[in-house]
């Protein structure tokens, strides 16, 4: 029978406050509005930014909310107005929408959308739908969204624009990384610092995204990448992903840029810092090259004193930049970056370290904040 | 008689210590030694990081020391070895030279050269010349060069590498700003932000440097360029070159980044830096369009705690740089500069509003820093 058009009554972790556990409850999921579409999420990864939201030093977070923004899924039933997608279609909801009239999404420089231009941090936005209310409730209460996207609910409701279909054949339990932390980390590399052949790159942070970005130093053509992390544990992964060698900071007694430096006559051409600690990007700019070094930010700070950088550093002729999803247009390069992995031109599998039934959702974060895993998969 | 070998007693301005007047005095300048060039300074612009090198706040600098690096003049003589030049020839000493040999000069991507890639801050380097010894004494005591040029000398010695021949018909007095100011504005616009023909843009400053990124924007196709300064003064002058407005964040109760997008919705596609304050670095970053907005800061400041650059700033999609003599290969394009001025392709003569006897140098330091002068000329 079909549900199209009835509230669905899921399982979902709602996070009722900031700082406490996810609670796996029954939430009801009406059915979508105008050019929304309802999916059924098979498999969702745990990311970092998810635990910022629920921290409580995030102070624009709002609760009761359902995060997770890392999924894949079936669609179950359409809202009035899509003719983009059918019940049955295998989908990945995005967390930057690509809406495809705005000035942002017809200008090739950028893979923002109008829809996200106006939030105030990189997780503060996207909190209800388009008309100002939520498809959640549980206990009678509204439950907030949260980056469009809320996948860590059996069922979610997502804008037509914040969904895209992918290949029949991909797997969910793996591709679901495509809808944040690999493209993150890998088009840090290819789009915001634009890695080029020859050239030697530093990847500070080897968790999920760090080891997108050094499999992006590498699909590049970079000859040297460097991997560094605190945790030696991570090594092993990154040499294999792609990392020609790997530093502990905790190893030397001289800051990080300046022992970069001296590994690579100077410093790196391309720096990314996949950490999203205000001093690691400092260390991560001032370690590349006088001359040309480019450094792009990708982990999320919410430390508001600002990243201190010496204007010298960049008059010395370096660039400082950062990207959101890796710069890739969603709609437009999900689908690709779905059959670039069908056709093996990366390593999907090689993240996943933990796959786990949903219900062990506070584990998961458990693993993440202790640095046990890489990536883990929750799967419905 | 020919002064070729000799010392020459000659007049400069010598800065004995920090915070005090520059001293007129009778200094002797020694003869060039290999791959040396001694010039006889002609005209000579006064700059603010001549200011900054004389200030109580910049820790770096060595004293006493002979100050100036925006001149022009005629070779006097020249060291074993030099080929390129020969007495009488007009040329501009460069405080970034072009060895054209070493890593940086092969890089189509700056205009650094290796000879001030070890330089700690943007103006404390070539304190002396390449064998560490000074061309400089006076009352038998070492003068320190300042950036390799020192040209509030008559007669100063640059390496063969930090000197250009210009066109025999350039008057000196006013191509001298292309030893500095001109060339770092306009090039700040054209070279390191890159402005796009149709876009906005907003130059923060308008000093010399400030008026000539201004120039720069208009050169490179801007339509709109806002110019933004305290000092209502300058206006005029900046509409006259090309600013289609002009506004003074003294008028406005809203800091002025937030102004700045308003009036532009949602920000410039460029914005320039040509004063050195750190809140105003940060208000030209944060004034720029999200999606592609473009920061380039041009001032040089002397406050070591950094821009407070939120990274959040960045993920939205702009990108933070700096320039370092606007962006050109100094030897490759200061004669071009000079030969694009005598074709009229852009206004020297509009920066220079004093154009005084090299004696009146002090009171051309209180014109700059009471903000009555755009740029002084000091002639010999």
């Amino acid at each position: 029978m079909s549900t199209a058009g009835k509230v669905i009554t899921c399982k979902a972790a709602v996070a009722w406050e900031a700082g406490k556990p996810f609670c796996i409850e029954e939430v009801e999921v009406a059915p979508p509005r105008d050019h929304e579409v309802r999916i059924k999420i098979v498999a969702t990864g745990v990311c970092r930014t998810d635990d910022h939201a629920v921290s409580t030093h995030f102070k624009e977070g709002l609760f009761p909310v359902i995060l997770g923004h890392e999924g894949a899924g079936i669609v179950e039933s359409v809202g009035p107005g899509v003719t983009q997608f059918k019940p049955g279609d295998k989908v990945i909801p995005l967390y930057i929408p690509e809406c495809g009239k705005c000035k942002f999404c017809l200008c090739p420089k950028t893979n923002l959308c109008e829809k996200i231009s106006k939030i105030k941090t990189a997780i503060s936005d996207q909190d209800l739908m388009a008309d100002n209310t939520s498809r959640f409730t549980c206990k009678g209460k509204q439950i907030y969204h949260f980056m469009g996207t809320s996948t860590f609910s059996q069922y979610t409701v997502c804008a037509e624009t914040s969904v895209v279909k992918i290949d029949d054949t991909a797997p969910l339990d793996k591709v679901c990384l495509i809808g944040c932390g690999f493209s993150t980390g890998y088009g840090a590399a290819l789009n915001t610092a634009k890695v080029e052949p020859g050239s030697t790159c530093a990847v500070f942070g080897l968790g999920g995204v760090g080891l997108s970005a050094v499999m992006g130093c590498k699909a590049a053509g970079a000859t040297r990448i460097i991997g560094i992390d605190i945790n030696k544990d991570k090594f092993p992964k990154a040499l294999e992903l792609g990392a020609t060698e790997c530093i502990n900071p905790q190893d030397y007694s001289q800051p990080i840029q300046k022992v970069i430096a001296e590994l690579t006559d100077g410093g790196v051409d391309f720096a990314i810092e996949c950490i999203g600690l205000l001093d690691v990007m400092r260390a991560a700019l001032e370690c590349t090259t006088v001359g040309w070094g480019t450094c792009a930010l990708v982990g999320v700070s919410l430390d508001d004193r600002g990243v201190a950088v010496d204007p010298f550093q960049l008059i010395m002729g370096r660039t400082l930049k950062a990207t959101f999803f890796g710069g890739w247009k969603s709609k437009t390069y999900v689908p690709k970056l779905v059959a670039d992995y069908l056709a093996k031109k990366f390593d999907l599998d090689g993240l996943i370290t933990f796959t786990l039934p949903f219900d062990k959702i506070n584990e998961s974060f458990t693993l993440m904040r202790e640095g046990k895993s890489i990536r883990t998969v929750l799967i419905f």
